[in-house]
């Protein structure tokens, strides 16, 4: 698989970084997903916009001759993978670079940051789409600005390791009280025939999914309310869906080993799951 | 600079991970710094069991071979670095290693950790010592497993630059509105003659040097409360320092631009600098 790292592309097995790179060391980077259908970006400028805020976050200073190319190494990673056709992820990460020697401080002297881009074909979870996943609810112990895509992902993998050594499929996860997010998507649920999901504040990605959903609850003339979901609400709700790059729409049906409602996804998720195939597949 | 990576000594700038290792993708991994005095780490075996119990958290399996050769390669790497005489300082950072491709639960086949150390002179922050340092209070953002020692340390550098960029040295990070530590150094206070500190949870890293101070502290007769102190009792305490492996014993003397009471280091903590002294010293 070829890899693009800091104005080079190679083979993933060569892209090696410094172990003084700030990513390594800190957890000091940003990094996006993005979904490729038959070589074109999905959302490109909305994830290469939040890209941009995660950098201006953290002051990491992309060179903008580097940031402005980031498009054409889309395509270029894209198309040297054989990935025209299909379905594929492009990962990409940026760090501040690597410093010598460690400090805590960002660097006095001015250095190059990190890019790091991979491209592969995906897979959609197609079959889970339709029926559903089985969660567990686990305490949201991630930092508290969870609003910036950083690289801090260990309490995300952890997460989702309890998941799957408990048999499901990912958590639900609850701070003060709250859902917040899955360790790697955002929620909605329904209730009555609207979607209640967390407001965009520190504790939660702002993700482009989660935009997506958005709209189309605007097509279709959904109300939302951006108003969290108490633990103790949970088995009063109609529905629960995740929203994410990779996940896609993808409908909650058992909470602790308790159905949600029926057990099955409910009418507004199959509504939704519909018109963001349209737009994800331009169809 | 000679530095240790998955078994081979080689150049500082030779020295380079994969862009796949979960250190750099995730922040999945632990470190340690160690103090070195005439070659002797100290303290080394507290550091070395702190390290276990991290791996142990994460379920990061280092080979037995290897984590019963670390202290050998501390002494190799204090060679091999001219660092037999004076001060000099440790950096240990393990990592579950690289895999591809990247999935959020552990990789299910094993692989192999990544062990990475280097060795650096260190100069004392003596003149600090003396004087007392200011610092700002900053919200502490950091996730809520702060007691394992993981390489998730974006947001302690945040803070540290923000009290950079503020002109001060460090800050005081508050969280459900008591002090928990500083973005590198657990926090003691002082009032009327008793020490006050956070006690051991979630939300503070049990520290080396913290643990010291409470052996000094019990051989000065100096009564420890494990309370932390609220951000509105401040001003009212009589001292407050900072303890960590590279602080060491640090008097905090101005908080916000105010003076901690007279605003120079107090008797509690001049006592205690000087038996830390004679322990790290040996003399």
């Amino acid at each position: 698989m070829q890899v693009y790292l800091n104005g080079s592309f190679l083979d993933h097995t060569e892209a090696k970084v410094s172990v003084v790179d700030r990513g390594f060391i800190f957890g000091d980077g940003v990094y996006e997903v993005t979904r490729v259908i038959n070589g074109e970006p999905f959302r490109e400028k909305e994830h290469l916009a939040r890209l941009d805020k995660g950098l201006k976050a953290l002051k990491i200073n992309l060179e903008t001759e580097v940031r402005e190319s980031i498009p054409d190494i889309h395509r270029e990673i894209i198309k040297r993978n054989d990935l025209l056709e299909g379905e594929a992820s492009i990962y990409l990460q940026i760090t501040r670079g690597a410093a010598w020697p460690r400090t805590h401080t960002f660097p006095e002297q001015p250095i190059k940051s990190t890019i790091f881009l991979s491209a592969a074909s995906f897979e959609p979870h197609t079959e889970l789409h339709k029926t559903g996943v089985d969660v567990i609810t686990l305490s949201d112990i991630r930092w508290t600005r969870c609003n910036i895509k950083t690289v801090l992902l260990l309490p995300n993998t952890l997460a989702k390791q309890q998941a799957h050594e408990a048999g499901v499929n990912s958590a639900l996860l609850i701070r003060d009280g709250v859902v917040t997010e899955s360790p790697n998507a955002n929620i909605f649920a329904v209730k009555d025939g609207a979607l209640y999901t967390y407001p965009e504040s520190n504790y939660i990605l702002s993700g482009i999914t989660r935009s997506v959903v958005l709209e189309i609850a605007e097509k279709l003339e959904i109300p939302v309310h951006f108003t969290p979901v108490r633990e103790e609400e949970i088995f009063d709700l109609d529905e629960l869906f995740f929203s994410g790059t990779t996940t896609d729409i993808q409908p909650v049906t058992v909470i602790n080993g308790k159905n949600l409602g029926t057990g099955k996804p409910g009418p507004v998720v199959h509504a939704i799951q519909e018109e963001y195939g349209k737009l994800l597949y331009g169809k």
